[in-house]
């Protein structure tokens, strides 16, 4: 699994930096794309890399400010003018579904793939799919702001190969079968079964990409235990007074989130473009200081979640 | 008065054409800007440009398909959030209203200027300013799509400087005057009119901006006697049927138009991206065979009205 960042600005687009949006890579068989986000110009974005908007299954929209979501009718309607085919959904909290249906029959976009809108209230959202537990719930913003946590599931463990070897199991279409756990039997009337030559399962990744807020414990709660933490960091430290009075976070606090939650490694995003380079620099320091393994993203980083 | 292109593509972005919009710097004593389509990332290609937000005062829709309105949202919250106070009014087909007042309400947008709307309907524009008339009249595409005339009212004459010398009228104040044809009086008595040291008035100039349209007669209508035609060529010559197909027009066609309506100078833009460097240099000698003075803009340039 990987982020790649479309967008790791605020507010407006600043040339190096466009509004929010990322895309996580989804390791399952379809190999798709989940965004997260979708502020104007993405879709321009995408056509600096080698993702596909035809990839895209799920797109998951934190809050409903313009900088999150001004680019999405033109990512949908693109979308299907390349020849997306596949079902798309998009959740996003009450307000989304108006917002692209208007869009969409103004502009007399009529998609040609089965695209669904799900909203979801305060209450937030909880999604089962096959190998992924979703879990989204309300930060603390001028608006609904939300924060989502993507729990991979178990992964089946790994053929042991060299006690296959040494049971002497011929190569052959065999190793399939053992690796999915089933019972095989050998033309020499042997049989072998699966679970005897799987490793035990590998823990699922975990990661949790905030929407903008303020300092909480539900971000806390979000991200504990995560592989990856996804944290606006809108101001420097020093500035939680403008922090608070604009709903947004601190290097420091977001920091402070990936401490308290005991998170592997934090990204920090949704920089304000009063932040040249070099200041950059400051940003990523003040946040290391509490939490060691940070970093500030840039339009298109690609970060493995390790 | 001069355009700056802004977006010259159609239907979806490409990596060196944006979807459509251009900025009329209208040459009058606000040298305001007015804006033609917002295509999504038209705030983005400004960036790349000395062009401030806050300066356009009108906006103008040809018609509602999304790669002409989607960058409308975020212009205008922009605007507001780099300090733009003057007020804008935007002018657009009917569904234009809903679609902006949507986009800004689900968004919870709260422009800090006096933003107004103004629909109209299949009859088209008109409107009288102090310096310019604007007519806006509806052309032939999928939805109705609409072609605009701006003419520049005549300027007043210079004011003769050899004449003013010859009556030995002192530098001054007086110059001013007499340029705005008053009368004054000098402290030695003598009186002079300002009618007889002013030239002959100048004429305005005349542009025509059409949006997305087949072959039709109205076109030439609106571009008769324009000093700047700019027109689609979504198609090269040879495509015609496809061109009648998707209710667009090729470089022939839109060279005929320049031709018939006897225009001074004749701009071609929402290029597709299946053209790429080499095939526009094709299509605008396509075009020059009808009409000599033709030009295939691309994003960003600039170009002088004569």
């Amino acid at each position: 699994m990987k982020i790649t960042f479309l967008g790791t600005g605020s507010g407006v687009p600043a040339k190096h930096r466009n509004v929010s949006s990322m895309a996580l890579h989804i390791d399952d068989k379809e190999s798709s794309l989940w965004l997260f986000d979708c502020g104007e110009a993405t879709q321009h974005q995408i056509l600096h890399t080698s993702l596909k908007p035809r990839k895209i299954s799920k797109i998951f929209i934190t809050h409903l400010h313009g900088d999150h979501i001004f680019g999405l009718p033109g990512l949908l309607s693109s979308r299907s003018f390349q020849g997306g085919e596949t079902p798309l959904t998009v959740y996003g909290p009450r307000g989304i579904k108006d917002y692209i249906e208007i869009s969409l029959s103004v502009s007399m976009t009529h998609v040609k793939y089965p695209l669904n809108i799900v909203e979801f209230d305060e209450e937030g959202l909880v999604l089962e799919e096959e190998e992924y537990r979703f879990i989204g719930r309300k930060l603390v913003h001028g608006i609904p702001s939300f924060g989502f946590r993507i729990e991979q599931k178990e992964l089946p463990g790994a053929l042991l190969m060299d006690k296959v070897r040494e049971s002497g199991i011929p190569a052959g279409p065999h190793y399939q079968q053992l690796k999915e756990g089933k019972s095989i039997k050998l033309a020499d009337g042997r049989i072998f079964d699966g679970v005897d030559y799987i490793g035990p399962p590998k823990k699922g990744k975990i990661v949790t990409i905030l929407g903008d807020t303020r300092y909480n414990e539900m971000s806390v709660e979000l991200a504990m235990g995560a592989d990856m933490l996804v944290h606006e960091a809108t101001f420097a430290a020093g500035d939680e007074l403008l922090a608070h009075e604009y709903f947004h976070s601190t290097t420091v606090q977001a920091a402070k989130v990936a401490k308290d939650a005991g998170v592997g490694q934090l990204l920090l995003t949704h920089i304000s473009a009063r932040y040249q380079k070099d200041d950059v620099l400051v940003l990523e320091k003040e946040a290391r200081e509490i939490f060691p393994r940070v970093k500030v993203v840039e339009d298109f980083d690609v970060v493995e979640i390790k």
